[in-house]
Parts: structure tokens; sequence; C-alpha cells
């Protein structure tokens, strides 16, 4: 069987661009940029949890770093470099070669290193740390939304929850709608050219991975502020607008759905012209799907100003 | 049960001492001192394969954070900040809290920040990035080990491997030896100011976590030279001075045993004063085993300068 060095050095020591000092050291060594902070996030996917055992190992090298990714785009940061810790049943090298080969597609969209990590035997576990750097003081923080703010989404939410429930039978879309809902599932794209043309702009940043509501409620939170949504500008960003029904299970999956790591962010309505030019620029819809009001909690207002019941799942809870 | 959010909240959420942002936000954020450059490493610790299901999750909490640490020491770094990511079959509040309270010894011990990680379900794994920050070009490298370089090592080796070897029965020690090198296998002391102070002293330094051999190895394979070692003056640094006998069982953990955590390094004999003065001052034992030749390989003498077999096994493999 292949060695775990020959592992290393076979699937996972591909050149770096900016790094030091990148693998076979005790550390790789980093340089951060003169007046830079260092922006880190890490993820961890567990087969079975995150993922089925027969996921496609491409897309899941992507997706591994893709979500990772999206931890950055939400501080605002320019990803830079990357940590991947694998825990293997086996060394299966079909299996690592198309792992790293979306593992390093992905960071070469992105420009990242992959500097360091560490390979195991164990239940199949895959631990991708995410470093950025971001000019100093720049952040962009969840603690920052204003009364009065615009409350925005960008692209599609609630696609890749519903691209779930078609997997798992809770729901029965057309060929088409099932395949556009999978792809946001199986392929996100994080939103880093966004979130760093954000800088200076919002006045808060989330990225929705554990669905709208739960979501902006930390942004709420941190913020001491809450937020009135209205129902049909919600509905103009969700997966509606790819086709999928309005039936209960979608409406579930746009407020309460995981993984669609797009942003959720808030800005001073002074700023609309400007998000609009943006959007423009980015070839990507930014939807302003409510207000930051005073107070606590989200309320969902239909086109008449009546107030909706929110859905009742909150969002997703690895322990709840 | 308890939740995820208030899983951290309630066990993972100390204060942080020099972090502009930790936790609670899509990433943390560090600021790398001026002049200075970061060191980064990680380790994933599965259950069954690193540790028992049945470890003491205090001692778990502070190796999994220590292992860390110690390639921060190979490095010549100060630790500064950590993520941590855990896999969890179940929120068990007990074992969370002894674990966690495990973890901040160690990162209280070494001023170490914890700023952020990830949790979620899944069979036990444990996933420490460590971060840390040295001097621009001051890295102690695999790679800079010269001709004419004394070899040391630090403090004991090859206790831990004859504590796991107690453990499952493969040898059989004395109750105050078992101790001693259970000590040594459960809670590795890893040697961060040794490390910090080998700083434009050593030219070349590794920790041993995979055996001396394993680990000296990648030094001369970096480096490009050979290493003649001494019997009595390795024997002089490992286990049997702590009372082990010097039997086969004990020979191979001493050459082929991971998980002691010492460093390996080689340095010019003009600093020898130094390195004893060195010794002293930081109350840990030094001791030179060797010296580096030019050519590949190791080759171990014995008092009268006979060359002797070395071990056979040559270190871990996770996938060998």
């Amino acid at each position: 069987m292949i060695s775990e060095f020959a592992l290393i050095e076979r699937f996972f020591s591909r050149p770096t661009r900016h790094t030091v000092l990148a693998g076979g050291d005790d550390a790789a060594i980093l340089r951060v940029s003169e007046g830079c902070e260092l922006a880190v996030s890490t993820d961890m996917l567990v087969v079975g949890r995150h993922f089925s055992p027969q996921a496609d190992p491409f897309l899941l090298g992507k997706k591994s770093l893709a979500v990772n990714l999206s931890d950055m785009a939400a501080m605002g940061a320019r990803p830079r470099w990357a940590t991947l810790s694998l825990a293997l049943e086996r060394a299966d090298e079909a299996w690592l070669a198309r792992f790293s080969q979306g593992f390093y597609e992905q960071a070469g969209e992105f420009d990242v290193d992959l500097v360091g990590g560490d390979t195991t035997r164990g239940p199949l576990n895959i631990c991708v740390q995410i470093m950025g750097e971001l000019p100093s003081g720049t952040a962009l923080r969840r603690d920052g939304a204003r009364v009065g703010d615009d409350v925005w989404v960008s692209g599609v939410i609630g696609a890749a929850a519903l691209g779930l429930a078609q997997l798992e039978g809770r729901t029965t879309l057309s060929e088409t709608v099932a395949r556009r809902c999978l792809d946001r599932l199986n392929a996100p794209q994080p939103r880093v050219q966004l979130g760093e043309a954000l800088r200076g702009v919002a006045h808060s940043v989330i990225d929705i991975s554990d669905g709208l509501l739960a979501d902006l409620g930390h942004i709420l939170e941190r913020s001491r502020v809450s937020a009135t949504l209205r129902l049909d500008a919600v509905l103009r960003a969700s997966a509606t607008e790819l086709g999928a029904p309005t039936d209960s299970t979608a409406l579930d999956c746009v407020f309460a759905g995981g993984d669609d790591y797009e942003l959720c962010f808030t800005a001073d309505p002074a700023r609309r012209a400007l998000l609009a030019q943006l959007a423009t620029t980015l070839a990507l819809p930014l939807h302003r799907i409510g207000k930051i009001e005073a107070g606590s909690g989200v309320r969902l207002l239909d086109v008449a100003g009546a107030e909706v019941a929110l859905p009742r799942r909150k969002g997703y809870d690895h322990f709840g």
C-alpha cells in the first residue's frame, strides 16, 4: 500500500505561489502582507453527515475548500492559504487523485496555497483550515448591523437544501430544476469577490451555511437589532426563481435550509446604487429582502404588509 | 441535549489575550507582530488510533494541543493561536468539561489563544491547528544540517513508546518505570522554550513524533547529509535513564518509537558550551548523540567505534 509520505508527495505537493515554506517541515511559514490582519476559519466535514460515502471525490474536494472560502468571503478577506487534514479508511489512490484534483481546482480558482496538513487512518473526515488577509480593521463582522440598514442576500437561497430534499425523496422536482438545485448543493460558489467588494460598504456580513433565519439571526443577536423581511423579496432571491414550486418544503428550504454559501449582509440605504452596480459587475444578483429595525428577532411580511408566520425549523444544529 | 452553540459557549469560550476577534463570527482575526512570519501546523487525532476510547479526556485535551505546540517548538516559533475542530459521537457534557479543561490548561501554560473551530457529530476526531510567530527568516527548518554539526536530542526518548508497549503487554516494566513512561506517553512536554532558544543557534530542528531514526532521517534527507550516532550516547538520552531495561523492545522504542515530542537538532560544535548553559537554564538535559557527515543515512557505532545494526523498524507510517 502507498505510504503516508508517498501519499502526500503524490497527491498534495503542488507548488505554492505566495508562501515562504510549505509542506515537508514541522510547520508552514507564511508572511502576512504589511498592514494586513489574518482571518482564520476551519470546517470539518464528516462522512455520512456532511456528505455520503458515495459522494464524487472531485466535487467533495472542491466543496471542502469552498465552504471554507465562503467564511473568508463573509469576513471580506482575500483567501491565501489552507491546510488540509484527512482521516481515511484506506489510502484509495483513485479516490485521492480525484479528491486532490477537486481541491486544487478550487484552490487555483481563488489563488489559495495548500501549505500543510495531516493524514491519518480513520473514519473519513476532512478538516480544512483557511487563512486569508485583509487590511487591518476592515473585517466584515456580524455585530455591525444598524437600525435603518437594508438586508441583502446574494444569488439564490434554498436551492441546495431543496436539492438535498430531492435526494432524500422529500420533494419531487422536475429534472431541470432538480439538476440546478443539486448543482448548488454539490458545487457551491463561494462569494469571495463579493466579500472583498463589501469592505467599507456593508455594516455586517455572514454566509448562509445554516439557513437564512439562523444566520441572519446571528447578525441580529450580535448587533442587538431586529429585521423585517418581505416574503415576495425573499422568494425572488430563492430557489423558486430556478423553477422550484413554492410549497411548504420549498419555503422551509428557503428560510431554514443550509449549504447555500450565499452572503447575507446589511448596508445603509445610501449604498443601493453602488450595490446595484456591483451586482452587474460581478454578474451576481443582489436582492434587498428587508430592513433592520430596533428590537430583536425576525418578522416576515406579505406584499400587503401583513405579518406571515415563519417556518418552524430554525436551521441546522449538529447536536440539537 | 445541549445544542452546538451552547456547547461552544459553555466549554470553548474563554477570553483571549492577544487576538483581534475570536469566536462567534465567520472567522477569527489575528494580527501577526511586525517583522514576524506566521508558522502554521495541524495535527489530527483519531480515536482508536492515536488514543483509546477510554482515554482520560483531561489528558487528551492537553495532549491534542501539546503535539501541535511541539511543531511550533520544532520551528522555533512562539505559539500564539489555535483552532480546535471536534467530531463527537454525542455531546457528553462531563467529557467535554474535562477535555476543554485540559486543552485550556495547556493553552494557558503557553499563552495560546483558542480563537475558533468547528464542532460536528461523528466518530471522535480531534483536529487542532496551531499558529505561532517568529522573526522573519529565522524559522528552524529541517534542511539546514551541515557536515561537521553535532546531533542533539533533548530530554528522554523512547519512553512514550515504552509506555505504550507496557499498556499493550509487549514489555514488563517495574511499577515506577511504567509510571514514568506512561506519564511521558499521556502528558508530553512540548519543548517550546528550547525551540525559541535554538533560533540562530541550531542549523536544523525536528520534533521526534515518529521515532528518532525516522525523524532524524527527515533532517538528513532534506539536508542531503548522513549521521553517525554513538549507541552509548543515545542510551544516555533514552528511557533506560528512567530505569527501563536495555532489551530489544526498549531499543526498538528508543530508535523507532514515536510520541516523545523531544527535539532533535544539529548545531556547530562551537555551540557546545552555549547549549550546555541552555540545558542548565531550562533544566532540560540536552544530549549530544552523534555527528553529521557527508553521504546519506544513519550509522550507529558502539563505544569501541564498531558499527552496530540499526533496529529494523524505521518509525510510524499511517498507511504503510
